[in-house]
């Protein structure tokens, strides 16, 4: 299977879906990119219709915002 | 592994996130109820901490709201 991506910022609410998220779904199942260190990638991540973290990439391309953490455009400000 | 429980209301939202979730987790570690006709088990949803569906109920106990699709109060009007 195609790893997911789970794109989080190191917030609480960040954490906590991580957490479930690789109990769910098994860590080699996903790459974790945190874009408020990695700020390189948030391009990447709006691109692919991520709006706000903590969010998961799936393999066939769909978001999937997991609560609600911090939008995109905070990371950026 | 204990099941998930995922929420929904047959709302596009929740339909998408459905699928969704169906390939990452699979469907034989899901129970899928449809809380907008199975009505008797929004409190249930509720108590669990949901607000909104399309949710997953993880088996730790906690809630991770996917995208919006609909509120639960609106659900009960």
């Amino acid at each position: 299977m195609k790893k997911s991506i789970f794109y989080h910022a190191g917030c609480p609410v960040c954490v906590s879906a991580e957490k479930e998220i690789i109990e769910l779904i098994g860590k080699d199942n996903l790459e974790i990119v945190d874009i408020g260190t990695v700020t390189t990638r948030i391009l990447e991540a709006e691109k692919a219709g991520v709006n706000s973290v903590p969010a998961l990439l799936t393999p066939s391309g769909q978001v999937l915002h997991l609560n609600f953490g911090a939008s995109l455009s905070a990371l950026k400000a």
